[in-house]
């Protein structure tokens, strides 16, 4: 079956991308657009050309692939393909496994996106031949997945991985999930976000505002963060290390709780301050390993395959679920 | 095999008791006694005396045991029966698997008190049936367990479940592991007691002082607990209410990261308070769950074999490891 070939989508609320890859993640064909959201119908015809796109890339038909992979930004039934709730989308339960298994006469499996990139981090990438791994993905929030024997662990009602809302102190900052001090609370892009702009309202000069202008960006990207420590802004480096100091006791957390072998970092801004970023976040959690880890027997790093962790797991979910 | 027995004993720093049982759990002979710790050799004789007279009163021979099984409160090494570390007992490295292997001539099961309790709880008392469980056990400390399967779940390094050491607030109270702010250093039995002692110091009156003398007990053992909440005691009530404040939280990081069927809340204060230990708990673990519960799906709830938790837990772990 060496020449079985995969469609993985990562499908996001600001840009979308697909690939075709054989079963040991080589990537054969790709194409990405920024996301139209006019309507889920739109976005979903989206989808479609952009596997059809990948697909003439590679140089084969769609209806030649074994299986379609979506990795979506919500919640989706992995059995019967809906998208239930995908707030970034502005979707609720849109078929979005039928339609593609009607327009292309495949198997169709349909992943919560960062569940899904994972999967992926753990099949060609940093979790590669880690029997138990955590992923902590940053970005607009912080999701999380947790795999056990290659496999997902998905808990009892398939809500097990919510790492993001791990309360870390109950008076801390408001997390759009309505509660206080969960983890997302200080480690998105956006928590970092509103840090940011708090302190230049307070008086503090920052680059920031400067290089969101030249960039013509209307929010803080990883791209912007990376130019502002590159420009060694005190507002983004007092910013960052919150976060990573709060990922820091996360991770802690999740090593005191569940053991894992690797925890992987992934998400925009991992996949572009790499080892920078992910270096005071270990610090931190090592620090509150009850078990001491001498040896090093755990890990903490980050994603390597970049922007591919969620197209490439998505081709995965297709190879093991479609 | 019906009539397979098994000695199961619950190894603690104050008392240690032994149950010879069946494979159902069905308790045929006991015997308790305080624990003496003036050498780690007295007290493995005490062991061996124990399973002796609980065997005598089950009318059978402790070598006609199919295996016995140990829960002691520290790190075992399940393959070598050794215990590493026991500091409730002063213990360091005691082959207490082969002493008693020797001395009876059947297989030997060593484990951790609290892991082995929960496999009690899972066995035959409020977990069992359930898949995908967690122990949290109030006690001197705080600590806890994952099932998956009707197995440990003990992850990578054999470190999984210490959710005593879960941080909630690293500005919180200090904890006896060195850190600050750790679930146990608001919600052991030892952490209440200190600050029933801080209210009192501050001026605040309690009957606590009282019943511990009248009781001749020098801790606030949970029936001294038991008899200031009768008595309506404010002080114990603030001290309560916030120990399950905490272990609320706890409970809700628990089922964000793990998503258990079922949560058991064990140990002396839980098996002498019951449903009114637990219901705060449960309250306050539901207001952080982020995928909504409404239909009760995960239970959280006391353990039911009492005091039987960890000897019976340890016939479970004898027939299944020995």
């Amino acid at each position: 079956m060496g020449k079985s070939l995969y469609a993985g989508v990562d499908l996001g609320g600001t840009s979308m991308s697909a690939v075709i890859a054989n079963s040991r993640g080589k990537v054969l064909g790709e194409s990405d657009t920024a996301t139209d959201k006019s309507s889920w119908r739109v976005t979903v015809d989206q989808v479609i050309e952009q596997i059809e796109r990948a697909a003439k890339d590679a140089g084969i038909k769609p209806s030649k692939l074994e299986a379609i992979g979506v990795g979506a930004p919500g919640a989706a039934d992995p059995k019967t393909g809906v998208v239930h709730r995908a707030p970034n989308l502005g979707w609720k339960d849109v078929p979005l496994g039928e339609i593609l298994s009607e327009h292309f006469g495949v198997p169709i499996a349909i992943g919560n996106d960062v569940q899904v990139a994972i999967m992926g981090e753990h099949a060609f990438g940093a979790a590669e031949g880690h029997s138990r791994a955590v992923g902590i993905w940053v970005g607009t929030g912080v999701g999380g997945g947790l795999i056990v024997d290659g496999e997902l662990d998905r808990g009892h009602r398939g809500a097990a991985g919510e790492i993001g809302h791990m309360v870390l102190d109950e008076n801390g900052p408001e997390c759009p999930c309505g509660r206080k001090g969960c983890a997302e609370a200080y480690s998105s892009r956006t928590s970092m976000e509103r840090d940011v702009k708090a302190l230049i309202s307070s008086g503090k000069k920052s680059v920031i505002p400067a290089l969101m202008k030249e960039k013509k960006k209307t929010r803080m990207t990883s791209s912007v963060m990376e130019r502002a420590l590159e420009a060694d802004d005190a507002v983004m480096k007092q910013v960052l290390a919150r976060a990573q100091h709060h990922l820091g006791l996360l991770a802690g957390n999740i090593v005191n709780l569940y053991d894992p072998e690797v925890i992987v970092i992934g998400g925009g801004v991992a996949a572009r301050l790499g080892e920078s970023f992910v270096a005071p976040i270990r610090e931190t959690a090592r620090t509150r390993f009850l078990k001491p880890d001498p040896k090093g027997k755990i890990s903490i790093t980050h994603a390597t395959l970049g922007d591919y962790s969620g197209a490439l797991g998505a081709t995965v979910l297709a190879k093991k679920h479609a």
